[in-house]
């Protein structure tokens, strides 16, 4: 069953410009990737090209070109397509994450079954998604505030020097529960200075709040939290990252877009949940493809951020939707996705 | 879909009594368990009692009629069911290994699918299975070593008071590969100084040396090793094991008996990859059912024991075979386990 490979480059635009502790914007840039089978059958992926993680649409391209010598003869043997991704790829997880996501919406679809199903889950015990409240002046925050009226759990971005102005302007106008995330923005004082702060905004969750390197430095801040689990993100992309955060931490952020697999994403849940770690799902500014491929593995984790297409005017796909926060899955087979 | 359980005790005989470190005999009762769902489909799985472990055959019977009032409305939700088998049958992952295996098998069957193909694996990246000879005197040795014909890795059962005896003894008539299992059955220093011993007759890799507990003193063993990779199997249960031994041992050995469930054997090889460690799969003397669910999972390991079923001269089914070593998976839905 010779496959095809084509991709595009898709530009969506969030509401807002969406600014985190290292910069943001109102534009972004995914590749979409379809894997087509001699049938006409499409397993569809799209990859987000994280410049933080030295990622660029070239990189993602040059990447897909590269896997274009190396699709499965057999699809359905995805350990084996993923190694041999790995090998002609190493350089883009965001690549191999969309190839990975293609080739499982594609089985899924030949098996005639949702991912979720395949993988044993029950869609009803995902948890409820945040929706995001990115840097921004009072005023901004106060309105997108109000536009997230459906969303019952806020997570707000923190890392710059109004962060105490951020959660007051927040807690003045909603009793939501809410999130914080510093994206590596503070250092080693200024995050154990927050935390009494944070306790008193009624913060329930702390994500990366100092950068990755810093294990020692995030284990302090966890030792001084009071009752504020902290997860990390930045610090922890695969699975064999685990081991090595497991002191220091609460818990782990997976995003398809840092490790590159679906089957990936649940070795790093079950390496988690060995370690007693809570795990999360979150993910980059991205099309419905990406966020629905995330969203079927949700019900094995406690805590989900899949906001990133939900954040957009003009995600052109439709798939896992987010209903007053709960996420809910497509029941047609593989991804389960659409053209809006 | 209502689902109704049925089990019944099989007696399987070994061709040869089979002894280990801490004792053996010619004949083993394991639980055969059917799930029958209402349009008649069956789920096969198997249940070992292992006293080293605590269970019994009561064990098990009684673990059985508490997840009789727990069976899933659901059998695809696998990830729900298993956890209500945790619940309700906590003292035997004999019993939950079979309600699992049980249960994929009906899924599979009810996809169309056999397990490997669900679980994206290719049959022919199972590693050949090694054959195993029991404590024995010489001449019955020798006559094993020769039944052992069409199996080109052996496995030696070692931990008695005449170890070298046994390794001269099959090094006399084979050259094949031999690994080594010494069943918890030595102390430190018997152990280290076995090991030039095991190094001059050519022994690859050595399995459980110590008693579980003295992590310590098989870290002391494995860095005294003289480049034989040391696993553990008696050490290491379940995937939460795993960090704990991971700093001690080269690699851990995955059974059915002993995790409880087929989910938790890939959550074991995740975890256990993302350490680093090498995975094996074993067995314990079972029928085919048993042991061919362990072998759905073998294109994932790096080393195979599943000659539970070859040893016994009474299995009652048939599914995966080993030939010349290779383990031969079922291209037909589920387990792919039949009546002989």
């Amino acid at each position: 069953m010779a496959l095809r490979l084509e991709h595009e480059v898709v530009t969506l635009h969030t509401r807002h410009p969406f600014i985190i502790a290292r910069g943001g914007r109102s534009d972004w840039q995914v590749v979409v990737v379809r894997l087509i089978d001699s049938d006409g059958v499409e397993g569809w992926g799209e990859a987000y090209p994280s410049g933080y993680y030295g990622e660029s649409i070239e990189g993602v391209q040059a990447a897909l070109t590269a896997a274009r010598g190396a699709l499965p003869a057999n699809p359905f043997d995805l350990e084996g397509a993923e190694a041999c991704f790995r090998k002609v790829a190493p350089q883009s997880a965001a690549a191999r994450g969309a190839l990975s996501t293609a080739l499982h919406d594609l089985v899924g679809k030949r098996m005639g079954q949702p991912l979720w199903r395949l993988w044993g889950l029950d869609p009803a015990r995902a948890p409820k998604s945040s929706f995001t409240v990115g840097i921004d002046a009072p005023e901004k925050i106060r309105q997108k505030v109000a536009e997230a009226g459906q969303y019952p759990i806020l997570k707000i971005k923190l890392g710059s020097d109004h962060d105490e102005e951020i959660l007051k302007t927040i807690r003045a106008v909603t009793d939501k529960p809410i999130r914080v995330d510093a994206n590596a923005g503070w250092t080693r004082d200024r995050a154990i200075a927050m935390l009494p702060v944070l306790k008193d905004y009624g913060v329930e969750l702390l994500e990366q709040p100092l950068p990755p390197a810093d294990l020692e430095g995030i284990g302090a801040v966890r030792r001084a939290s009071p009752g504020i689990p902290v997860v990390v993100d930045e610090s922890c992309l695969v699975a064999t990252d685990i081991p090595a955060v497991a002191a220091y931490v609460d818990g782990i952020n997976i995003k398809l877009a840092k490790c590159g697999s679906l089957r990936e994403a649940l070795r790093m849940i079950a390496t988690a949940r060995a370690h007693g770690l809570l795990v999360m799902v979150g993910c980059m500014i991205e099309t419905s493809i990406a966020i629905t491929a995330a969203a079927h593995f949700a019900p094995l984790v406690d805590v989900a951020d899949l906001d990133g297409a939900a954040l957009t005017v003009d995600d052109p796909y439709v798939g896992a939707g987010i209903d007053h926060g709960q996420i809910t899955l497509p029941t047609s087979p593989g991804l389960g996705v659409r053209r809006r």
